[in-house]
């Protein structure tokens, strides 16, 4: 940026992200965000925090006057503020901040932890990236494309994790770790996600079978979110490429449709094609 | 429902769910199972049942008779008494009011449980909803379709876990945890899902080796149920995308339906097709 | 049977399954193999075989008996008797009878126990039934189909185990439960399949960052086996359909292949077709 | 090979493998690779090592020369030296010999075993291999197609990690195995992964509700990666079928191939194309 630049430009810079200066703005933050990250992520080892400690709360500091004043900077720049600083991105800025400030007046250890963790939300600012967006519409759509098989899977999910817990707790008990029914659901999505930590498993012959039972019908359930998310990336694929291969060009004297791309001629009738209008 | 519904009115009101009342009556009585089934999740907390007991011990009341009162109505309602009451829901709404009366009989703690998870079943009945039929549908057609494939996955499963917990049982032997060949098949199972709880595994190195291979193939197998469910899905989802590429174009001489998107002559009679308007 | 069956039936009925008698035989034997091999897996756990020991013991030189003179009937009836003696069939069809006779003369138990394991085999011979041989063929065809797909997996998963195995090694040592190159490979087998026991797992902050990477890479990797698969699947599915489609009229007049199903006339010409010769 | 081949022979072997000999060449070394690495495997387990020592060292420097001589008769017989030496492949041929010799001056065990651990990269060789290079081409542009997707998936799993990493070492804290975020961290990939050693997990009531909610996360976005390789596949198939489905029909007049099965004229320049003879 050789002379400053005019609040429009500045505006544009912040907000958007197509040309060279916005695009460098955007990943410049997209760095600062990454490091804030990790100056939380090496304060919580107790022997970088016992050593290098007040280094990184002058970092932390640091930061957060930077995103502070980008934030006041978005704020000023915005030409519809209420509808930045009530927006989703608006709230998730003001929460990176937040916390540091707070950590002044409440200085309970346990409470400070809980804010400091809000500020991995900044991670989430990198959803802006526009690539992103185009990326997180195709996902929602796909998902409401199929929202009553989601529905019906978890719903069989719950269901399966809330039967088997309940009858696991009543053959095991309390006197092989089912102490309660929800920890016996626990129990039930540990494995039934085929995860299997082992802190809780079936001691009783029963049991085991029981349990046998629920990873086999794991075994099979986990082919539904998958079967989903691949019917529908393939028909989208399908259709990008059916898209690229076909134009809706028409034959004026046979009326056949779709012919590809490179017609120029009807395949048909031999007479020559109108560029599609 | 501003005047007293007639008993016909009553019977669309509870069996079926097309219009706003049904619907509302079928949403309502969704809640109270759910919140039902919490309750007997809650109870079984060791700290809520000492604290909350008598209350929850109320409401479980409550939610029975509530729910015994919709099973009669059904049966006063049903034009097929005895199918209703010997069909599947019939069953299932017994069985979701049995176990309360019955735990004034028999206070023998166990058993009383054991009814009392039958309780869950009430859940099964968010499966009236039509979407869930639908989908139901859809899955079962699937199912019939790669039955032959289904038969022979569950057969190899079932085979390599009863090879490879036989093997094991020899290898390791009881010393190492292998107590019985059921049990060696529990590991197996365990090993194939990939779930590991680890509260039963190889101690030798050629059980280890063993384990890696059963490890490997279970890696390979459970590719095959994700393979069945998601080539049906696609297929469904390609076939209903088929129907919407034919035109509507209908032959005004013998009225066939769904020519193809190129076709100028009716293929059943011969005769022109008109353009579709 | 009504009549004792000439041998020419009786060959039909123990090779074939074709008819009704046939299709008994087949099933018949299937049950007894399951029965015999629901001795053996009672027989291994320790109470049963303390109190029922003499009966499975009984039982189980019934079944031998049984499939001893199934085996000579076979070698009686094949019109091939070498081709059938030395075939797959007839070896595990020996394998099936001969731990039995063999534990007479060897007491040794850990001997008497392997050659009991064989007796599995006779699981085997369920894949004589005709659906599973189909179904095994269109397998074994769409593994051929993408041979060399499957080969850059299993050699890239095994070269992850090698590389990360060694490389484990050497970060945990033994003092950690790695042991041996062997051993550490095992474990990452284990956290490769995600199946993870816990048996052994890194303790060392650099040992658990190699086996984060590890876990994404098998995250990504599982997926492999689940696209050759279904991509078979898929294909194999749409070309039944095609097939089923269209037939291959093609007009005479105007040349247009691949006519829907019920067409008489062609769609583009309108002409009569002719019946596919 | 009779008689002693030419310097251009010579390098057709060592370089190409498409004829007999150099395919023989190529296999040959692929087996002394294996062995090397198997030799070191060996090497690795105390009993082998203290009864075969020798013998293993022995054999690893007839490898090490092996190798060592290959490396320079490719240096010899390369026509580009340089772009050998600095390329891929020279590199992985100097580290795949270079840890035996530097094994002779520093002798801290520690370093030696690192160093060794890069002898496995010898294995890479096998990538040489003509099918594996197409396969890996294939992949390689699968992966280009899906960037974006891969990009997005990869961000989402991590985001969950540090978030989830985060929050659990808030709520479980260093007294139940949560000692810092890294290894919260940890943890979070363990789960999500659906590994599960169990050498962390939660034993608080919110600890053990947010696990479930990470696993039942980590359930679903396993079905991103497997739908992002399994849509390429049944595309790149589907792609290669519809090739095999176009008439070679080739237009007389502009030579345009390829044309769609029902073509009578070329699309191109519209002149009548000859049925396929």
């Amino acid at each position: 940026m050789t002379s400053f630049p005019s609040k429009e430009r500045l505006a544009h810079i912040v907000y958007e992200s197509d040309d060279r200066a916005s695009k460098n703005f955007d990943l410049g933050l997209l760095v600062l965000i990454l490091l804030s990250v990790l100056v939380v992520i090496l304060d919580s080892v107790r022997e970088i925090h016992l050593n290098y400690g007040s280094l990184l709360y002058w970092l932390e500091w640091f930061f957060t006057i930077v995103f502070t004043l980008e934030y006041l900077l978005r704020i000023w720049l915005s030409n519809d503020r209420p509808g930045y600083i009530f927006g989703f991105y608006g709230i998730v800025d003001l929460l990176a901040i937040l916390p540091t400030f707070l950590s002044l007046i409440l200085v309970q250890s346990q409470y400070l932890m809980v804010v400091r963790a809000l500020r991995f939300l900044r991670i989430l600012r990198i959803l802006k990236l526009p690539e992103y967006l185009r990326e997180a519409a195709l996902l929602a759509s796909a998902l409401k494309n199929s929202r009553a098989k989601i529905q019906i899977f978890v719903g069989s999910v719950l269901t399966i994790v809330l039967v088997m817990g309940s009858i696991m707790y009543i053959i095991e008990g309390p006197e092989n770790g089912y102490t309660s029914i929800p920890r016996a659901m626990y129990w039930a999505i540990v494995t039934l996600t085929t995860v299997g930590y082992g802190d809780i498993s079936p001691n009783t012959d029963l049991g085991q079978f029981m349990a046998s039972i629920i990873m086999l019908l794991g075994y099979a359930i986990i082919a539904v979110p998958t079967g989903i998310v691949t019917s529908e990336m393939t028909f989208a694929k399908s259709k990008t490429e059916a898209a690229g291969e076909h134009t809706l060009k028409i034959c004026k004297t046979c009326r056949l449709q779709r012919h590809s791309a490179d017609a120029v001629y009807c395949r048909q009738c031999g007479s020559k094609l109108e560029p599609p209008e």
